[in-house]
């Protein structure tokens, strides 16, 4: 089975933590909005949001085609992904747990989107700079260390291996996590910088998961888009650290 | 098995969802939060936060025991309960549908408690009020019509019957649009009053789940704690229409 990824196309964004799952998984899929001409682009994907056409449309992209399902909501792709594609433990604690930790990387990432956006996603970055200065301060000094503590907590006590967040093998999670460092990173390089060096578990993560021969592979080609200031992670100088 | 409920005592909140499906579900569970003396309170939530005790802790309540699980995050206790407790479809299709849907309101409930914390959470209301009345236009004007219209079309959509989001019977995210309705009148009466004219399918849901025996018993119980202005939904007026 083909799947069918469905994300803005031009910025890795939420369908990123999609597309690492599919590649750690090797799985044959087409990046529909990315593909040139008839059967591709974004038209495609904006005729499958349309509810005159659905009667169980998304809300809004990523979504994944898998045969007959269309599936809606990034935890949700991979909550289907990660049973298929042995990307999560099999056992019912361990589904859960997976699930919790990649909804709480969620929270992470809503709030990572508004530093530059807080007072509305309809409004350009530049209409809401000021108000974008204060989220940010507080989300730098309160946010980044508190959810990095947690992976890095969780890394530390997992009993099997501090070098998974789960278990012994690689699962969804922690390609999230993976890319929530990178995004960080390029959103406030100042900032992790500093923050990194008090969570070398999540550091070491970030560094098994880059090294992974399919994930490899990957951000080596040109199906990995670079950040820019049109997605999720942006990077703004004025909104990090001063040094 | 009795449940073990957590979450902080004295407000509705995201525990009101979990506490509409062990409602609805007939389900034994304890609001441990609430619960006076030892055993019971604050204290017994804080301990289970408390990751020198927890190898997996939750990052934030909600969270619920399970006999020997822990689950934490809203939608992922939902998708728990829903299987356990027939409150969503068996079929694969369906479950993932009612989580999509499930987690797509989870987005409106953050969104709708950042329109009085624009800035931070670790901030009072009255340190970011200007911020706050810029983005309760954008939530008004733009985010509620869209999030009600979209559930609007899911309701008329639904092949098997225009009373449920899902198939014939009551699913979980059914209490949870319940909930969200409650939760907007009250921080919105004005703008509601408005919109909700344009929107009777998910108004006839509100008061089918509203009239349903177990969520009649509960809502007119000492168990069903009213909206205030520590919550995720509060009123200040001036955050709401002006007429």
């Amino acid at each position: 089975m083909r799947y069918e990824l469905y994300y803005w196309a031009g910025i890795p964004g939420r369908g990123e933590f999609v597309r690492l799952a599919l590649e750690e998984a090797g799985a044959d899929y087409v990046d529909v909005a990315r593909q040139p001409g008839r059967g591709g682009g974004m038209d495609r994907m904006m005729r499958l949001m349309d509810g005159r056409r659905s009667a169980r449309p998304p809300f809004a992209p990523p979504f994944l085609r898998a045969g007959q399902l269309l599936i809606g909501q990034t935890a949700n792709i991979l909550l289907y992904l990660g049973a298929r594609h042995d990307l999560a433990p099999k056992n019912e604690a361990g589904r859960l747990w997976a699930h919790q930790l990649q909804l709480t990387m969620a929270d992470l990432v809503q709030e990572a989107h508004d530093t530059h956006h807080p007072i509305s996603g309809g409004l350009y970055y530049e209409d809401q700079k000021r108000e974008a200065a204060r989220r940010d301060s507080a989300f730098r000094a309160d946010r980044i260390p508190k959810f990095l503590g947690y992976f890095e907590h969780v890394l530390a006590h997992n009993k099997r291996s501090d070098g998974f967040l789960i278990g012994r093998r690689t699962s969804y999670p922690d390609l999230s996590l993976f890319h929530l460092v990178e995004g960080l990173r390029y959103a406030f390089p100042r900032t992790m910088r500093r923050v990194e060096r008090r969570h070398p578990r999540v550091v070491a993560l970030r560094d098994r998961i880059a090294a992974r021969p399919r994930i490899a592979a990957y951000l080596n080609s040109e199906r990995r888009q670079p950040f820019n200031e049109s997605g999720i992670f942006r990077h703004y100088p004025e909104l990090d650290a001063k040094k």
